[in-house]
């Protein structure tokens, strides 16, 4: 998947379970047996909580089990014996991603023109939105806008709609694209691990609102930006990106404000990239990034 | 300007003359006595070859020339004094930048993005490509896009006729966002120092064709992007700006390329900026970034 | 300074002041009647609170006042009029650094190395630690190591005696180069600006104890280091340094803690480094560094 | 190896063999018959030359082995079935490591401060020198310093005497500490992928000599380092590490060499690391490094 991102059909297994001896002879042996030609395979023991994690892909020619039925015969033959967890992706059908935003057009830009372009193979069926200064971008992108007005009276029936139309449009992760709401419980338990978000500050610096000027008061010389994924603890979800630069006390705010954009971009975009590799095991509020 | 891009109407000064003592008291008192509120100011002494550059912003609020006197009165008042070359930049009006591409739409896209958006204070009046596939982009934007098919019979023809036309559009500056070509000495004598090119390496390694692949073979563990004025020897220009990204033996040749996009669209949105601030000084084949 | 750090005896002259129209004319012609040679000028004015600072750097050869006239003079001439602070520095003089020390011993090695190898124009009069444990060093680099065992019964009284040790020594300032000990109030007043610390974390991040531990915890992907001048509020005085090193899941608490041993050297150095330079103007809990 | 740096005695086994399936099964299929406790594994192939690459650590303890029968039985049992190539490391012995200088100081005191701190587990027997001017620091730490007069006349034998020395010693790799020399063609062969070498350039950019005032006259907005393993062709064997730092115009020559130090300092710093580590695996021109 890493080295053949634009090979023929290939599946991705992710895997965690506790640690113990012979795991990754048990999964090799099992792919083995069933003529699996491993592309990619990366393995991780957590010492302190004992646990183990791996990424494998292999391609799905001449593997002996069709598509639809490894999920299955892996569980019975290795994922129960060893009381993993695991995740099972087939490439070829492209994941769907919801756009999330509000008022700032710098990282919806960048999220279309890497799926437009073909950089990333995936379908951004719906942008979703508390305001309408962005509806110009998705029409001239050809994507649906979805405008709903919110606040605190109305808040949580509009998310029930937004949910049900995310539901119908069979969205498989959701990206916060500078969305100024806050989620509710209830759509991250719906999509856990599935939101991501990014933080225009260096996290855990700067929580909250206004960070860059929280960083210019304090006059920090390296400004940052932090993907993660969205949990209930505002700014606290398990990072699974993250990127600096350097200022001087030349920067004004708004300085800041102007290189931090191409910060969010970036660190937003890489976040991205790896969730639709299938490179990302979360576990507690760490992330693996195979 | 730096401190305040959204400020009322500023005047910006760049200056070179050969190193004296009284240079920066001359023109301050000048400015002084005209009750110019400076904003910014920043020298340099080019020590090895004696040389002085010094690069002044001051608000025109309250400055006792019109903005339209300044450069004569200041060319008699100081600048044939010290044998001063100068360049005088108003705000307000934007400038007019040419964009020339050819297949690959990263850095169309980042422009576009950050001049509709409004990061940035500049008039795109053209796009130029010797291909047809971006055309759509540019409809997208609203922006004409001019076809010049290129081979070595017609060239010289071709960029007369695009020389033409950036004449009558009055371009300030061309900007070649991956643009194929190499540009003829004739357009280089008419756009001086106003010719700005992204190259795909951290130059001067792999100057030429392909560097992601230059570079995959030599295994190096840092790829980069260059922007630079464009001079008659070929990616040899004088530097404007340079990042870098570390890689490892896990990235493929495509993986360098997608890594390499991103450097590109910042290394040279970065030199856009700063030329569009009037912050740079070429000299010889150095660049000077106040 | 900068460009000719080892250039005949020279001048460094650091201001401050409110604002206003005429500083950079006034500071610069004043220099210009007594025939100074400017080596290198930068200035900056914060927009908010409107106040001018500006550091100028000239050689002494053909000046026409005496060293040890320029304070009185500039005084009277200049800095009185627009109600300025500034401190007046001559090279030639090595300052003199009293280094702090607890049991780590890779930042003492660093700043010992820039010393005798002679990037440093720097004296080391003496070595002050809480324990024994460098002892060996400082004999190795034949340099007086003092010991003050400190607990919480005898700290007021050790610090009196440090305090006498570093006047007697005419310490200019202190360097705390992973010293495990808060600071009393009474030897801050006396080294207002004047005592670095390194602190191993990326700032605001991490304050407080074990910091590598709290990043490791929160999973975060770049940890950093930060070097500040030493004020009252732990860990939260002017911002001089700061470097970061990205990270994975692979990296251990081991790991971070070995990695962050570098960047603890670079940043301590650099700041150091500009303090020796008189770059660095603090202003409030900013610092701004010409 | 990785996660515990600090732990009970482990087996590094590096592999390199042809690409086929299965290849992970059958190592981690007779580690666990074995009974061992894998710690690190991580594999990679490259796609082009259809190479299989693995690193795979596994602790000692419980392992049914003893640590000197793993290389025969290992080879008959696995190695030889699949025409794998193979280095066994049995941690515990430290490396024995021979350091070259000339003249600078920064990165032997670098080299020698992480040794004894206990930072890296190796043993430095000997320091080897074309000069005297180090020597006083070769004492300061205790270890014995061996001068040879180089000059064209002499060179091959000295050599010979260095090789002699270096049998003697037991030395496993030698560390190039900015040793201003040619290796010779003999000594190379004599310990291929054994000479670690630090040049101060951001390779291939600025091969050769002097490439910091390269560097400067070509204007280049960042300097590097790089470190690679020394072969026939002059800066051009397989690059281990390299990294780089930001400068601006004001940086003089002489600013170039002190801030490129510390890069050098790192860079070499890392290479050696990874060595100790055995984290890498050389195939042609580059490195794999796990």
């Amino acid at each position: 998947m890493k080295q053949k991102s634009d090979a023929s059909p290939a599946a991705v297994l992710l895997v965690h379970c506790p640690d113990q001896k012979g795991l990754v002879a048990a999964v090799t042996s099992y792919l083995f047996r069933l003529k699996a030609n491993i592309i990619d395979l990366d393995q991780h023991v957590d010492i302190e909580s004992e646990q183990f994690f791996m990424r494998v892909a292999w391609e799905l020619e001449g593997f002996e089990l069709a598509a639809n039925q490894i999920s299955n015969d892996f569980k019975k033959e290795i994922a129960d014996r060893f009381e993993m967890s695991f995740q099972l992706h087939i490439s070829g059908t492209p994941m769907r991603m919801a756009v999330f935003v509000t008022k700032m057009s710098h990282c919806l830009y960048d999220l279309l023109q890497r799926t437009i372009s073909g950089e990333w193979n995936v379908e951004i069926p719906l942008i979703i939105s508390n305001h309408t200064g962005l509806r110009s971008i998705a029409e001239q992108f050809g994507i649906p806008y979805f405008h709903f007005v919110i606040n605190p009276d109305n808040k949580s029936d509009q998310e029930e709609k937004i949910l049900a139309l995310l539901e119908k449009e069979q969205i498989d992760f959701l990206v916060l694209a500078r969305y100024m709401q806050i989620i509710s419980k209830k759509m991250i338990q719906r999509y856990p691990n599935k939101i991501i978000n990014i933080h225009h500050s260096f996290l855990p610096a700067f929580i909250g609102a206004r960070p860059y000027h929280q960083a210019f008061e304090r006059g920090v010389k390296i400004i940052g930006a932090t993907s993660h994924y969205v949990t209930q603890d505002l700014d606290a979800g398990p990072i699974i990106a993250q990127d600096v630069e350097h200022i001087t006390h030349k920067d004004s705010v708004g300085d800041l404000v102007r290189k931090g954009k191409d910060l969010e971009k970036l660190v937003l975009a890489k976040a991205v990239w790896n969730h639709l590799q299938h490179n990302i095991l979360p576990y507690k509020n760490r992330t693996f990034i195979f």
